[in-house]
């Protein structure tokens, strides 16, 4: 048997609740460095600090949100660091998170000896290689058959050479798994609306590469025996198809009739697009229609299906599905006087539930200022900030358009929140887990008025 | 020793969780009737039974929204009417909320045996009375002493004659008691802008009567003695204490150079406004100043203060200080990893925080739920119908203006939301206490990934 090599930093820095932002920071670093090289821009711009930053953030966080327009500001050595970019951002955060969950729960469908490991609180990078390679694989996978679907189409209806086809099939399939919103048009993918050729595969792609892997990996074992999958898995497939479901009816309902989204056009059409808009909020960021001309009330659908967000260990952002399905079994258990959570047969402990809302509120505090921070540096209203931030903290990547527009002092508060939602909530959740310490006393209990 | 009587009500009625939205809904049921009277209404109108319904909930609930003018509308009749409808809704709710409280809890400093009573699921009307003769006695105190106090500035400053000086002292001091929105004028209580003598009398009762009845009955025995306060006191006081300083600064400093609001005014002008955009949103209902006119930034601070709201069993709503700050120990006790939730030398049971958060996320999902409604029903942005809504759960009062020119679908929904708001909060808490089970067996644990 093989000693397995250990990976060369201090311990302090090999724990993965450290390892996830140290990570996510250095290729932020030189994600930058790269983009402000002269032949990373086209035409004459001179290389500007903000700009670049502001880019290797989205692009590393997997959001999509963008100061310059990605087409035309950055030559196609630009466009294809940040295409590296994301994929390693992609990759980054579903590896460091599966490793983050195996860590501390051990119990996600995978044989692994690393929960062996959790008292040492050190990553062993020989036994993490096997896993990495999976995720990779995984990718690898689900985008090339994104890409080959996608180039067909291009090449068939939209571009006349192979070459430009294959550069748009490869970038927008890695954009839809890694559900990162950057698009070498201008337009995003408005040029492609109700064409469901386009449409509908890169939602697929953005689907599943919201789901996570654990789940994609249990599933692929273990997807004709419902019955015998982990309360994780049931909560993220079963949560993943009721919010599709939901988002895409109540996007076709609330703008079946507005003449700027969905009015003057056909049923097939509404379909697809229907499909995108109950998709792309968790957490795509590629819109084939234009957010700033729909009803307040998509809007703020879109608020909340962004805020949720994906399932845990995937490209996705936001509190993650089972953490928001957690606080409904919270209320359900509440509402029946039921002492214990239970899901299914398993009971969670109220630590557990007691984590989730931790996280969820402290996300509504941490969006909820910085829209105020916002409105107070600009003069937009409420809800388009708040779309803003929330599209920032969930790493969505969708806008009303004002991206562009923010003063520096606003796009630096944008880059905070797009580092804080993609490494925040999985740190934290992962701190506040192992960081719990056993009760010494107990101290005599008294209970408040409540409501 | 006496056999008490009992209520003459079937016990399944008599019951303090079903009691309290029973008797609301009674009140409000004669409180139309009276309001469809002929004497009631100034002027040639013919009896309209929304404006009647309306009124009467907004009254009974001492909320304050009106869909008609209260100066002009109502006769004198009609006026005092709403007075009595606020006065005895005022005094049902706190004394209501007490008896459930007591019924609850049984640690509110109050020396009665109605505790024992909780097993029997019955409340006896010959130990209740005592208590609500207190509540009374005490509200009588609070607006005896600033009625005294308005009229006298009233007929110095304002009116020529002594009747009117004392109709409006009176009637305003009931209002602010009992936190309800009421004005005698057309134009609230704008007129008597910047005028200290007037509006700090206003704010120091709404302040107190939010502060909730079982407090003041404590701090009335054991002010001198803050170390040996109840959780729920010393939560309740230093609670109302920081959102009033934070409110009012907050207000200050971000109207301080708005021309719509503070810009103009002296110093003197700004500290009194302040100190009552601070206290009124929690939840008095009278407003100095237009809300309409304020900076976004001000509205959404006053709709976070409005959801907040005042004390448990005060004329106040809202989730209530203790479930916001219940919400804060979790957090807190999560981020230091402590098994316990603990407010100073006492632990707080799980479930009593489960309750908390349960009551709150519901809330959340009632305002935001309506408020959506709100926008499909009308015209309005999101914010102005968030801060309606907002409003009228936590019975506050405050408007942009909006209430007059609602439909009457729209109208409907907030006269629900007034009675939820009012009842709602207090009758579920008590239920959700009340039907709590003992686990007979305990199911294997799981744990879903967080974040
Ligand atoms: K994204
Ligand atoms: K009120």
């Amino acid at each position: 048997m093989l000693r397995p090599r250990r990976l060369s930093l201090p311990a302090s820095i090999a724990h993965p609740v450290r390892l996830l932002p140290l990570t996510f920071l250095t290729l932020i670093f030189f994600g930058t460095l790269l983009l402000l090289l002269p032949f990373a821009r086209s035409g004459q711009h001179s290389p500007e600090f903000l700009p670049a930053f502001f880019t290797s953030t989205s692009a590393v966080t997997v959001t999509g949100l963008a100061t310059v327009d990605t087409a035309s500001y950055w030559s196609p050595a630009g466009q294809a660091i940040i295409l590296a970019l994301v994929e390693i951002g992609g990759l980054g955060i579903i590896a460091l998170a599966t490793v983050l969950g195996l860590f501390i729960g051990g119990r996600l469908g995978l044989r692994t000896r690393l929960v062996a490991q959790a008292d040492m609180h050190v990553v062993n990078i020989g036994e993490v290689r096997p896993l990495f390679r999976r995720v990779a694989m995984t990718m690898v996978f689900f985008q090339a058959v994104t890409a080959v679907v996608l180039t067909l189409r291009y090449r068939s209806a939209y571009f006349g050479d192979w070459p430009t086809a294959v550069w748009h099939g490869v970038f927008d399939a890695v954009m839809a798994f890694n559900n990162a919103g950057f698009s070498l048009n201008n337009d995003s993918i408005v040029r492609y609306a109700g064409d469901g050729l386009i449409i509908i595969p890169i939602a697929v792609a953005v689907f599943f590469g919201a789901v996570g892997f654990p789940v994609l990996a249990e599933l692929f074992s273990g997807w004709r025996t419902p019955a015998r999958w982990t309360i994780h898995t049931r909560l993220t497939v079963w949560g993943s198809i009721g919010l599709l479901i939901f988002g895409a009816v109540a996007f076709m309902l609330l703008e079946w009739n507005n003449p700027a989204t969905l009015g003057g056009e056909g049923l097939w059409h509404k379909i697809v697009t229907g499909i995108e808009g109950g998709i792309m909020p968790r957490s795509g960021g590629l819109n084939s229609f234009d957010w700033d001309m729909v009803r307040p009330e998509t809007l703020n659908m879109g608020i909340i299906l962004m805020f949720i967000g994906g399932g845990s260990a995937s490209t996705a952002g936001g509190i993650k599905i089972t953490t928001f399905l957690l606080l409904a079994y919270v209320i359900w258990a509440e509402l029946r006087g039921d002492p214990e959570i239970t899901i299914g047969a398993r009971s969670v402990a109220p630590r557990v539930a007691r984590t989730a809302i931790t996280i969820a509120l402290l996300a509504v505090m941490l969006v909820t200022s910085t829209t105020f921070l916002l409105m107070l540096m600009t003069d937009y209203g409420f809800d388009v900030a708040l779309f803003e931030c929330t599209s920032a903290f969930a790493t969505v990547g969708l806008s009303t358009g004002i991206t562009p527009d923010l003063p520096p002092d606003a796009q630096c508060v944008i880059i905070v929140l797009m580092f804080l939602g993609r490494v925040g909530t999985i740190a934290a959740a992962g701190a506040l887990v192992l960081r719990r310490r056993m009760p010494r006393y107990h101290l005599p209990e008294e209970q408040p008025i409540i409501g």
